[in-house]
């Protein structure tokens, strides 16, 4: 009930749900018209190591905000949002290694930590599914893809260096080229896919062997499209081996105040 | 002669020519294929800053690339370049004051400089002309537009903040649309206008004194249209009054290996 209620709330208003802990669970159908967004925080040193990295890297890294040090509201995107008690769920990663889930930050926040903002396939999963474009693993709630590292590099930047991580969804043949135009709108989710068919063309040499997520084969009439992953940055700060970054947990976004309409390209 | 040749080279045959100097004026006209861009070097200190900027102010900032620290390439838009001789002329600012203007910067290089690229508008004045839509100012070699402070505020980003900065062009009104439509798709060379019309709007009471460049007054068949200005980061930063920022001389721009037709949305 409050799950539909809040599928046509505003972003402004899931993010109020959240704080007051009234909603505790993954944003998967909320604010359906609003972008959702993947967070990465890292201390201040980091921070322009990361932002290289992200504008290099957009496929992967769609930059939605950056905040400035210390603050933890995003006054472009959210304005009177506060990034450390408005997603349900956060992952605390330290020297590369997942230390501990939790429900809110304000104990870990610091005035070096820096917050960046990226946009996600959530969005476009919506506007799929509006253009009547099925995908299998939306008829489940907490519905998760096939998430795997690929063998393209991303561009390096400081610190910051590895391969690409992709979402891998069965697209009936009959809908990949639209599927595939309509993505190529919205480059603030990732935009295009980055491959269509056999997997190990990107080296993905057994599908059935996911690095996260969950692996729907492909029926007989669907083709395997990949799309980047908001997941890359992450698994590419684990690699760095940074003393620190907090992100959301899976499927536990940040609801912005942006429009879905309003990053179409 | 030269210019002829070089009207149809690539970007990187343009930046050859700088390097070895054979060619040291404009680059307007040049490489008519390939995206020109706006330079500003900062010290590393203010580089997170000043990238934060950029992202916040997308319309008078594009970003198309920014250096790691100390390195001269930009191995993204233009692999091989050496951004300390690649453009035919540099101004050198220092605390906010214009300190000098010269044909090379290798001597002023040092190993905590970062260099930013932004899109610039010749890019699509070569767009604008090839739909058959005239441009008064473009009849003169080095030709100038009239260019402005407004009273649009940027978005701020530590110590950077102030007035957007846009260029003004009379446009015939039955070309008015088609020119938005046009130019919309090329936001990575300040996208389509932030304003039309009466420039009162946004803060240009006499559009006689322009703050640079050269007033073109509109014909009777013609209307302004106001662009984001690639001067903004530079005013800008001279308002900071930052210890030291270096640029492309006016028109002296910095040639890429990027196809204009690669950032059409």
């Amino acid at each position: 009930m409050l799950r539909e209620q809040l599928s046509n709330a505003t972003g402004k208003q899931v993010r109020k749900a959240i704080r007051e802990r009234e909603w505790t669970r993954t944003t998967h159908g909320l604010a359906r018209s609003y972008v959702q967004a993947n967070l990465a925080i890292v201390p201040e040193q980091y921070a322009f190591d990361f932002l290289r990295f992200c504008q290099r890297n957009p496929k992967p890294c769609p930059l939605l905000e950056v905040s400035d040090p210390g603050n933890p509201e995003m006054p472009i995107t959210a304005p009177g949002s506060d990034i450390r008690t408005d997603l349900p769920g956060y992952r605390v990663y330290r020297n590369g290694a997942l230390i501990e889930e939790v429900p809110r930050i304000e104990h870990l926040w610091r005035k070096d930590h820096v917050s960046f903002i990226l946009g996600c396939s959530l969005s476009f999963d919506e506007i799929l599914t509006d253009e009547g474009i099925a995908q299998q693993h939306l008829k489940e709630e907490n519905g998760r893809i096939a998430v795997y590292k690929t063998n393209i590099e991303c561009q390096p930047a400081g610190v910051f260096k590895g391969p690409m991580v992709v979402g891998m969804r069965p697209i009936a043949r009959k809908d990949v080229a639209r599927a595939i135009e309509i993505t190529s709108h919205y480059p603030l989710a990732h935009g295009g896919p980055v491959h269509v068919g056999d997997g190990r063309d990107i080296g993905i040499n057994d599908a059935t062997k996911v690095d996260w997520g969950r692996y729907t084969p492909p029926s007989e009439d669907e083709i395997e499209v990949y799309w980047a992953c908001g997941v890359t940055p992450q698994a590419i700060a684990m690699a760095s081996g940074i003393p620190e970054m907090i992100t959301h947990s899976a499927g536990h976004m940040f609801v912005t105040d942006i429009k879905l309409s309003a990053i179409r390209t």
